[in-house]
């Protein structure tokens, strides 16, 4: 294809970008597969900003089309440990993690994030969406499963004005949703993303470094070992 | 049943409220069905604030259990006359107002409306969750339909730990859905709703007083003339 032919044949698609790990790997997978790429990041009154702060460097060294960050204040709801001061658990058991639904876990957060996702690619006619979900090291999030991505699909393709009048048919990609954490990261390493610039911790100290003993440094830490690879980051101390 | 025990068999539902006419009478047939009203409005960037007033009033008025004001910046996707700086249409007859999806269409609005009311009803252990719209009088909003409704019913039981766990199935409720604004009118003053202290209109002036002439006041007064009332609104010009 001529390079002056390109724009007409671009093709749109909304990223999540939380500035995580697994957003960022999401990313690089949309722009792989030839999206032109509008991130949107959703400030939901996290306890600290250093995963926002991520996402903004992430954004910049991925060459996304776009940044946009939405602010929506889920503290005022309340119930989870990370909008509210309720204790992060801390060097649980790869098996403690998997069971069971984490304190983490934001009510309803997926469905909130996709909404706002789905108003901006209805914006800018982008009829791909993806979301860097993953049933496998969390299965006590509802909201990282197969069927909750075909219940919003469908859902999608019936609240909007282009999903209605056929003009567009929304698509929910979750590329990470049955891979392993070192699956994920060996897959990123491939398409050149910095996993020096992502946020996973949820527990950083003031500096915003990550301290390795948290559930979603334990299983990066995990994926990466697992991968055979170092993980970039700093740690406050020697993860166990 | 005894007063003492009143408590225990207590009902919570979240309601959204935004401050209109309907979701003023919403509020009032849920009470009316015995639940504990937790309203919810969203402030999405509304191009004017006099909704939001509105919706403090009538949370007052109407003895809630709770109101509380969720803050999303949806103006910074942009897409819509409500939230951006496109003209509202005025004085378009009722044919015009019915079809097609009209430019105050806010991209996936309902569906964001309903992902906020779903966390918090998960907090609040509420299975029960209304919203106010009505898919007779725009029959353009493709979020205002039974099947949308439906569609978001199945996804919030498998978007939750809740629903997930099966401690709470989520039941959306749109008593308004099939009724004429006539019919709401009728059944608010039966239930009390003072119609006074709502907000309509597209396109009020400084001061909050409704124009009278966009579609939201059009129907409006369409409403209460069927239903052989006087609006109690104050308009900037006698109606058209």
């Amino acid at each position: 294809m001529a390079p002056e032919t390109r724009d007409i044949m671009s093709k749109p698609a909304v990223v999540l970008l939380s500035g995580g790990l697994d957003s960022a790997t999401t990313v690089a997978i949309a722009r792989a597969d030839g999206f032109d790429v509008h991130a949107l990041s959703i400030n939901y009154g996290q306890r600290h900003r250093f995963e926002l702060d991520a996402a903004i460097r992430v954004a910049q060294a991925s060459a996304v089309k776009s940044h946009r960050i939405i602010s929506v204040d889920l503290a005022a709801i309340g119930g989870s440990a990370l909008t509210d001061t309720i204790a992060v658990p801390l060097d649980r058991t790869n098996e403690a993690i998997r069971h069971g639904v984490p304190i983490t876990y934001v009510p309803a957060r997926n469905t909130i994030l996709l909404a706002l996702a789905l108003g901006y690619a209805e914006v800018l006619s982008a009829a791909d969406l993806f979301i860097g979900v993953n049933a496998i090291d969390y299965s006590g999030y509802p909201d990282c499963r197969p069927e909750f991505i075909d219940a919003f699909t469908r859902l999608a393709n019936l609240a909007t004005k282009a999903g209605t009048e056929g003009t567009i048919s929304f698509q929910i990609h979750a590329p990470l949703i049955e891979w392993s954490k070192a699956d994920i990261i060996r897959r990123g390493i491939e398409l050149g993303v910095d996993y020096s610039q992502t946020h996973s911790c949820y527990a950083p100290d003031q500096q915003g470094t990550a301290c390795g003993h948290c559930d979603a440094c334990l299983l990066r830490l995990k994926g990466f070992a697992e991968a055979g690879l170092q993980d970039p980051l700093k740690y406050q101390t020697t993860a166990p």
